[in-house]
C-alpha cells in the first residue's frame, strides 16, 4: 500500500539509515509552533523511548534531549506524521518555562523561536516580549 | 546586533544564495500545521510578492506555486521568523478544500498532510477522515 495511505510506519531514514527528518514542535494545548529541528533513527527512537523531545543537532553533531541542561523539557504528548512519511510533528506539553534558546528583555526564554514577524517592508516585529 | 535579537531581516541562502530553508504552514485561524515544505529566495520572494504559499519542489526542482493546478491557494497571513533566521511560518487561510495532495475516502483532500498518529506499537492511526 502506499505510504500515504498505509497504517504502516515506513519513516525514511535514507538507504544507510543516517537520514535526518525535519520535525515541528507544536505545543499540544496552543498549537503554537515552538520549534522546528531534525531528528535521525537515534533521536526518534529515544523521544518515543523516553517520552521527551529530542532530535539531532546538526551543529553538534550529537544527539540533543531537549531541556536536559537548562530544564525546559518537552513532554510528548503525540507524535503525527505527514503523507509522504518524511517528516513529523511532536505535540507537546512544556515543563519549564519556554523553548528557545533566546531570551526576552527580562531574561526567560521566548516560549516559541517564532517571536518575530515579519513585515511587509523587510523589518521585523517581535510579537512575543 | 545577533541575528536573534535583531529587527532586520537576515534571512539565509547561503554563500551561494542557493539554499533552502524549511517552511512550517500553519492556518491562521485553527493553528493546524498543513504542510511542511522548503523556500529558496525565489519562493520566499514570491510569496511576499503575491500574497500566496509558494514553495521550492525538491523533487521537481522548480518553483512551487501552492493550489495553482488544484486550486487550494493558501492565502498569506503573516510571515513568521525564527531566532536563527534560517526558518519560516506561513500562517495562511486556506482557500480551496484541503492542502494536502493525498485523499479521503470521499475523494476530498486532507486539510493538513499530518492526518496520522503514530501509536506505541508503531502503527499508524488516521486521526482526519
Amino acid at each position: 500500500m502506499k505510504k500515504e495511505y498505509t497504517d504502516q510506519l515506513l519513516l525514511d531514514f535514507g538507504e544507510d539509515g543516517t537520514a535526518l527528518v525535519p520535525v515541528v514542535t507544536q505545543d499540544a494545548r496552543t498549537k503554537e509552533v515552538l520549534i522546528l529541528a531534525f531528528a535521525n533513527k537515534e533521536a526518534f527512537e529515544e523521544t518515543r523511548r523516553s517520552g521527551l523531545a529530542t532530535y539531532w543537532s546538526r551543529s553538534r553533531g550529537e544527539l540533543w534531549k531537549k531541556g536536559m541542561t537548562s530544564g525546559d523539557t518537552l513532554k510528548i504528548q503525540e507524535i503525527r506524521i505527514n503523507c509522504d512519511q518524511n517528516s513529523l510533528i511532536y505535540l507537546v506539553t512544556p515543563q519549564g518555562k519556554g523553548a528557545c534558546h533566546a531570551k526576552k528583555n527580562d531574561g526567560s526564554p521566548y516560549s516559541s523561536c517564532y517571536y518575530r514577524a515579519i513585515n511587509q517592508d523587510g523589518t521585523l516585529s517581535f510579537i512575543e516580549e
